[in-house]
């Protein structure tokens, strides 16, 4: 069986391995200051174009997330997400565990809008007894969203002004971020993202890398012993330069935009088939994960054969489920999903 | 102007401010465990119809929810609430600040069923992914609610059914349950809610008391080092006596029932008065908050009359208000009230 | 038997009680912001010779002091205390709830020095891997000390100097500050006191109020949010005016300052009569508790006619043990213990 | 320049690299429930000699103590460490960021007696105000500690018959157990520590694995839900067969003993050049760590030559140093070393 459920099936890019088969002997000071960390920090500020933000890397999601918003909040803060979002959802109350609620707002297409943001800021001030409410300290975005869309360059602005204006950090959850920027109708680039976000971070777990996530921080506040934090939450790796070699690997020669690239045409193929075929979708999304409206008769004999994730119930006789691609993706994988597709 | 916009607005009952005056000058030992405190206890489980209960007393309402959240709960467990309860909305994310998420479930009537507890927990581990979703861990409801409704012994029945079931203790906030207990169409007793709560509190700040809540835990697991909880949470009083002294007196002759009918009658008048003049109410209550739908040109000649609260609008020309009767309405005010109300 | 085991045995000072009385049926609006807490604001800070700081009022000792640290600190850091610091042995753990650690330093006489604070701060700086050790973020100091010892002004400047170079909020547990300020040898003012710490709270619970401590915010840092902080530790009181009476009534015509220098006399008197029997003490104390070492058999004696706290076990043959005074101490009372001593 | 100080300067054993290879395009499930993971659970089981234990795996030892301890206690309860323990000094305030006081004894060896366990648990029982202290909920320790010395199977007994007599679940802390195990003294066994721990962790960071640590669980209560606890901390990795390919090499034909097995030898040839030297030690160690005591001057030549930690100052002409050995130390740099210990 090929599985298509997640982005996260294999291993690392083989140019990661062969990286970290070279160096595997070699001695370097731990804890992410040796000299591939330092590389990878340099080509990181290279591609976000300004030397002045801070890089860390961290070696999960759950990880990079929890750490950065209880770096970032006083204790009566708390961060709002989309009521999708990974952190309201699927961290087991991670945020909650640093001490800070998790303000859902609701959302069809799992993004925030910058009005959305700014009327939950007005209500919570307009209101007399906001003492007595948990005060929106910051605002968690994921780009791409749990379920495939993407942020415009207009809509990313939009909401930075609006954090701007009320001194709420602004975070973007990255983890396939590099999924995001290879869509065909993304108009953003790393270097906007930098401007626009307080701190992010590049995925490195599902577009490469073995694991492994660069946290980015421009605002100066976060920067503020945010090794310390890490230390804390136990995210310091202490071979660090584990983390720094795949982020070299990645961003040296422009991998991580080859593998993201494969990922999202393989998907691109996908949804075409999806299409051509007169099936929905639940969110149109032009990442590496597409949720195509099935029958139910069709799932079940893609069972045994590919892999998918089931999603949610439609109507009696339809689900959806998720196809997800990846950097190891392979062709004749996506031709065979393709072609069961489009004869079933 | 008189106030009916909450039910704190004044200090405490006479008789125990008699009694305060009384006991002043005597010597105790502190934090709970003195004589009047063990009174208070004796009264309270006389009045719950068991002698296996533990009573502790606290300060406030937030600091008991706090506590006993805390203490009830692992780390990796939230607490199942109604989207308005207390917990959730008002209490600045306090329960959060202890590390637990408040799993919001929606309610037009501010309670909770059993039928959506249980669907939320079969929901849970029917999940394949369910250890990266918080565990529902136990369940928090309020009776009288936010909104005034009252649980009728088959409802509170059914949850605590479901609750048992699912190994999750059902805890109430009973901040204002003396004017529950006094609704005209409420069955439930004390008696009746030690045995179907496995924890719950008895709230002394808004029926009668300068301040002060009575937890009783039926609870084994619950009880187990719960003075340890108190403390830890800033909520040991070093007098603890002034806590035993206000249950005893509330408790001794009726007091707590006393002033309970009391504020629900004079409710019902204001109640009946909007009823008379037509007035829709945003949900029924017959309890000591009622939330009437007024026109907004009515409101703003009661301002500077009677304080209310304002509570939504609802639509151009029409917006629901709270107002709020206590141990210390007084008639007069009440009437003067329905006259202007009649008359308008 | 007549006690003198601490300074919380009896309610408050009958004016206190009376000005409760007078208002009890008054009505005001809640959470602190009525008219009595206001005026008792403006009272404290022409106390403190400064109208620029913020005045809270919480109802205990520990709330105090896990509101304040909290609202301080960020996640990595800790609280320097001395090893006999309240927030390091009698609190629960309740500043390690919100998260952070106490770093204890050893204290024979329960004071922190300077220099103590100062090499603290360098040995965090100058090693290596300081990320990976809790970062000293603020300073906490009881005055009175748990043993009754007091700074003066010129080691309080000193300890205040290092605090401002390290960047580190200075922080005063005042629970006995007016038996402290009425001490012989002190020569602290409150003035000073505003100008020296950071933030420091004026206990109340053990000088001459029911309950009820005054927290003073100099620092602009800790002044923001902070009534959030209160509300999420369930620290805020429904019925603020009670606070606001009380501390309104202490600080009107020199209250605060007559009941601790009543009670520092008659704490004299026994340490009088000590010295003349020729007893040592465990620590030198010039407030309102005494630690004299006394025969076993002695304190045997006064067992079951004066209540005390046994401190520690001294030798085979003696002991320290604790008599305290208050607001509340009786002349007669302190007479009939002296007597007894000297006569024993 | 060779690095002896610290045993986490390399990558991994190259089988380990080898095994990482091979499979690094296959496909499996994510979060520890792949083929690997189970494989190298049962060969873990199958050295402890028990079935009924759980394995879990995680990143890094910090993760790991901070998941463990906070899975295990209560709110209100701390956990007893050696004042050297590692929680308690060099993870940035980990413990207490999850609500624990780390209650720290005294210790000159590193390790703590089972008198002393039992003392402080009675110390804290007899106390009258003991609801007032963190109860200590349960006992960490680490073998070999941070300073090289091992415990006894008679010490491992004794402090595991106190802390099931107290109900305290006793944690070991092996990040380099291996090097313990190896150890010419250590009369334990792997077995031995799961009859005698409730829970303990093999560690793989430090013996050979890239990083990973082996979660070892006897106690029933510490297995309940164990996985979301890894998941809320943040520790549960995607691609959680990395650390099941490790330990599975690790555990399958010896390697875990082999390569502590040489760390030991080496770090046995630097002590016993120094021994012959006449130069003495810091602290008895027979594990990989060795801290011996030399002349400043022999210091500043290794400097350059010879990477170490520097641990402490002794007087004014000597000081301790660490020298580390680990799996990947090469013969022909120790022998430089030594020759250069033996020669300056």
């Amino acid at each position: 069986m090929v599985l298509f459920n997640c982005d996260y099936n294999e291993g690392a890019h083989p140019k990661i391995m062969a990286r970290m088969m070279e160096t595997n002997l070699e001695q370097t000071v731990g804890y992410g200051e040796d000299p591939y960390c330092k590389k990878a920090r340099e080509l990181i500020k290279a591609r976000c174009g300004r030397d002045d933000i801070e890089v860390q890397f961290l070696v999960g999601g759950t990880q990079a997330n929890l750490t950065v918003i209880a770096a970032t909040l006083r204790p009566h803060q708390g961060v709002i997400s989309a009521d999708s979002g990974h952190i309201n959802v699927h961290e087991t109350g991670a945020i909650e565990a640093t001490g800070h609620k998790v303000i859902a707002l609701p959302s069809a297409d799992g993004k925030l809008t910058a009005q959305q943001v700014e009327d939950y800021w007005n209500g919570h001030w307009n209101d007399g007894t906001h003492e007595h409410i948990v005060q929106p300290g910051m605002v968690y975005i994921s780009n791409p969203t749990e379920i495939g869309s993407i942020y415009t360059k207009a809509e990313l602005t939009a909401l930075s002004e609006v954090c701007n204006r009320c001194g709420m950090p602004l975070y973007m959850d990255g983890a396939r971020l590099g999924y995001g920027l290879a869509a065909e109708d993304n108009d953003l680039t790393m270097a906007d993202i930098t401007e626009l976000c307080d701190v992010y971070y590049i995925g490195g777990t599902k577009v490469g890398a073995l694991f492994g996530e660069a946290v980015v921080i421009r605002n100066e506040a976060i920067k503020k012993d945010f090794r310390y934090m890490i230390k804390q939450r136990g995210g310091m790796l202490a071979k660090g330069r584990l983390l720094g070699i795949q982020f070299l690997t990645l961003f040296e020669d422009g991998l991580y935009e080859e593998v993201s690239q494969h990922a999202v045409s393989a998907a691109r193929k996908i949804r075409k088939v999806c299409e051509e075929r007169g099936f929905s979708f639940l969110t149109p999304s032009t990442t590496n994960q597409q949720f195509p409206i099935l029958p139910n008769t069709m799932i079940e004999k893609l069972k045994g054969k590919f892999g998918y994730s089931f999603w949610e119930k439609v109507d009696e006789e339809h689900s959806a489920i998720r196809f997800c691609t990846s950097w190891a993706t392979r062709e004749e994988d996506v031709d065979a999903l393709c072609e069961m597709i489009r004869t079933l």
